[in-house]
């Protein structure tokens, strides 16, 4: 089996990330290099800082940047589109790939909140996919527009759904550490962030808090229904270049022990049967004090494993951890990819 | 009035900034700059880095160091020392000290726990100078020892206090992002944390978890009570200098909100009236969104001042916000001086 | 006596640092705020990110910032203008400044190479003041525009100076390892810096190339006169906030030992009694191995002084040794500043 | 053909090195993990902090550490040992395996400078290992110690060799900007490092002078004859992870045009045919301004290519360029794998 993708926003951050991942994959021919009209015509090593630590691929340096227009020749034979675009872009240019009958697989948070829009991890709530056909039908599309969370909502759901589903969760506090590559190139100045940190990402906590009640949630009929805890955050910037951190408090339904919990996190393999080419073991757990630390774990399962530390009791919550993801790769393009391999396996 | 003092430990990290805080004091004269052996009868700027971005008093460069032998020569006019030793040495030294009828006013944390020893910051618990008489009859001391709180400790309950004798307070939750100086100068090796952070300080949060419980209790007869209040706390350290930062989450006892709480702390002003020379306003409260930063408001107040932002909402705790201290000057040096600053004018 | 001076560029990075040095100046007292028509009308903190590690003067803060127009009527009682300005609206406002009767003390690249403009460091070359009735003269104006140099080029040529003078200098080789804070706020992001350095710095090289001979040539009638000696420089961004670092390697006309050289360099001081008010000893020599370092070094007399250290033998040239400056302070606003205290005591 | 081999100081931080760069090495089989008595007798992960990005290989992280005793029993089998001792050690130990009948490939310094000791580059010197025999002679041992140099020095001279051989070259004069990982993990203090850097590495401007004229230089009867030009070096350490980087100034003894001298750099390749496994073209040049960068481009050709950029006029040398090596893979572990893989297909 071999689908012809297309990326957009294909020479940004994430952009960048897509093509990584997307090299050499058993499934996926990538085709289509969608950009901005400063962009399109030209070659892609012309088009784009590149600024990842392994070459561009060499076929895709060469390669010509198109527009992100739905109709360009170069998305004819496409049929899933990732994408990398700002959110303002997403907005409308992701619904018309839809209605072009393209799968748009994205990473942009523009339509993630909608209420016919799934928003999925694999590992946590694939059922999502359900909401596909009330969405195709809401908007008359023959494609669809199936979304992965904020960088950092994706470690937190992935390490709450082993607890969540052995001893429920009733509350969820969360303090983020979070990588500087989490805002674009140009997103942090070095003035910045050298010597220093930042409280603050615009809009961040609200996403973490919204998204992962959606996730962790159900399909109830036609409509997505909450989780059934509360959740609150606290979203920082470090000088880190890649990997979120989390300080993670849980509060479960149940009484649980650290060793429990730790336990239910290390045996959470849920897709392990599937052989999904970008998957790896979604949790991995350190025991060492010091660890999960962004420089030594991002890469783990080739970036796309949660690296999980320091379980341990809490004077108020049931247990806290740690939790490291690589958040420009299973928090950002890894994420869109395993969404659309599974999808292609499963639900297509 | 002019008090000769010593500084034990002088040639690290917290020593230089206790030089720094008793150049030109109006009270306290530097008399003894105590060290270990190595350093001992040789020129202070011989026997120590000076890694301070001030250079080193021209009276002090020169001035020979002493030993940390309370019956040398050098102590015999001193009335009050200021340790800075490691613990290990502290909880031999600080008694002997004590028993030589010294003052000792110490940021080690060797003594802080002991059922006799106060541990005071002056803005929230100046009352606990009242169990020195006990101390003193129980270790047949003429002196005491009197300790300042962990560095990280002493931002939570200075912006806590506030809020307990207003509203009272059951649930505290912190995550701090620490500065590299805490661990002192080869602490923390550049390659252990450069494009890295650590979710880990040894012994850290129980120390948090346990000092602000004293800090913010009371006297009971000849005994410290704890506070009424639970707290929990995950330590973290990350690439800043200078600048202990921490994400706060409490829920009051009286519902307040958010405004309510940011009042009760801009207000706080205790201290106000005595014009300690090392006083600052304790609590200078920002209203940008992303503030305080480590490396723009850590001199905030000399350094004396806890520089808070951020006071919101969370769907949890009644309150969230986030609290910086600078580590080395309100939660080291500047702690222990202030406490002798205060002392002096009102308990000795 | 007290002269009414203007900043142009008042919010920016190079704006700021004026600001600081302007803050209670025994001569110059601050009038005119000029920033962009975005900032106009605006208070200066409304206009600008204050990003110095002091908080902004108060009178400061609240002050009206006003447009970069000489017409403005906030101009009228001024007759010193401190620029800031990037260099493509120096090029055109500098020389309305000077025609409105101002002097305009310039750190802009725009103006320094213009063959009647003079490129001064007070210590190097006051006489090139002489160049100002040429350039009155050949303009018409009542004003004029003086320039300092390059950020860059400042440690070398004050450095160089005394070496000159003493034994004659035939080659200069410079390779320079240059602070963020040297690209603006904004221009070097976290992530081209971070756990890396640049090589390149546009236009850096030729600045200092070109700038260094005209600051240590001399002026023949009335035309400038190139020094005459060779440099070749090599220039690098490392992640430090402030403070340039130089490799610098000379070779002598006269034979000349290091501990010979390094005499020259401590003795010079030129202006000692003209008690200019931002005057510090130029260059001050350190004796460690590991000396001068940006962070611990940079503030040096007030970050007016050159620190200067490792003066040794090399194979291939005379001397090489180590030579850093403050790049915002001595290297711009510092700059500015002190040529305009010895234009007012000297030669107005 | 299978080869057995051992490390010597295995647990560091160039230990580490050699065991990434020996996993599933065609040639050469990890028999024997020699390090401190410290560590001897525990297994390799218990022993050591691991700090690479990539975990340790299983199969060594359960392996049993050694002594570096040549006469222990787990050395019987292996004919090469790699040694990433301390120099101290080096200087007693490397003899002592060599008298037991083992090539030593040594990384240390303490031999290098040794007039009976090759110090080679396999591009750049391969004669050199001649001297082997008188080696043997001298010292009676049926094994030999064969170096590589100083991580700083290897950009250099592999650089240098194809501008050599065209032109010649008269003088060299290099200023470095290395990584912290050339220290060993705990070599620099984050405090001594972060927003600053040091313009000392004790020892390393030395080794870089002495190294680079023995290794382009030639063997003449049965001593090392010098090569015929100057070198003059200054060294410094920035913030840097991993990565070398070096602004070179090269005067060559026929005329060259930057153009022509890039030329040469590109085209050299003298080891192509011979398919050793861990070579990479030894010199990749860039053509971007601002490349190469360390963080970008240090693991070009797995670590082990030169990356060469910026080639152009100066106005003293006939050019100037910036060189990129990777300090623990080319500068150390990949230099000695890289010799040893040499030796055993040509001299063995």
């Amino acid at each position: 089996m071999n689908i012809k993708v297309g990326i957009l926003g294909a020479t940004g951050n994430v952009g960048q990330r897509f093509i990584q991942m997307l090299e050499n994959h058993p499934v996926f021919e990538l085709e289509a290099l969608g950009a901005s009209q400063r962009s399109a015509g030209k070659t892609y090593k012309d088009a784009c800082y590149w600024y990842q630590t392994e070459p561009i691929p060499e076929e895709i340096a060469n390669a010509t940047v198109v527009s992100t227009d739905p109709n360009d020749k170069a998305y004819e034979d496409v049929d899933i589109v990732f994408s990398a675009l700002p959110a303002d872009l997403a907005k409308t240019l992701e619904p018309e790939f839809a209605k072009a009958g393209k799968y748009v697989f994205s990473n942009a948070s523009a339509m993630r909140m909608e209420s016919d829009v799934p928003l999925i991890v694999p590992e946590v709530n694939p059922e999502h996919f359900g909401m596909l056909d009330v969405q195709k039908s809401n908007r008359c599309s023959d494609g669809a527009i199936i979304t992965n969370p904020n960088c950092s909502t994706i470690g937190a759901v992935i390490s709450l759904k082993p607890i969540m589903d052995k001893f429920g969760i009733d509350l969820v506090n969360i303090t983020t550490m979070q990588a500087i590559s989490g805002a674009g190139y140009s997103g942090v100045p070095s003035m910045a962030i050298l010597d220093n940190m930042v409280p603050y990402i615009g809009g961040e906590e609200e996403k973490m808090q919204t998204e992962a009640l959606k996730i962790l949630g159900s399909i109830d009929g036609n409509n997505f229904k909450n989780g059934n805890f509360k959740i609150g955050v606290s979203c920082n910037r470090v000088p880190v270049i890649d990997g979120h951190t989390e300080s993670i408090f849980v509060k479960t339904t149940e009484e649980a022990t650290p060793e429990e919990i730790a336990k239910v996190m290390d045996d959470f393999d849920p897709l392990k049967g599937l052989n999904l080419p970008s998957y790896a073991k979604p949790i991995v757990l350190r025991e060492e004090n010091d660890r999960p630390q962004p420089r030594l774990d991002r890469n783990t399962g080739n970036g796309m494993s949660i690296v999980v530390g320091r379980v341990r009791k809490d004077p108020i919550f049931s247990v806290k951890y740690t939790a490291l993801e690589h958040n420009t790769i299973r928090g950002a393009a890894g994420a869109s990819v395993l969404n659309a391999e599974l999808f292609v396996q499963k639900y297509l």
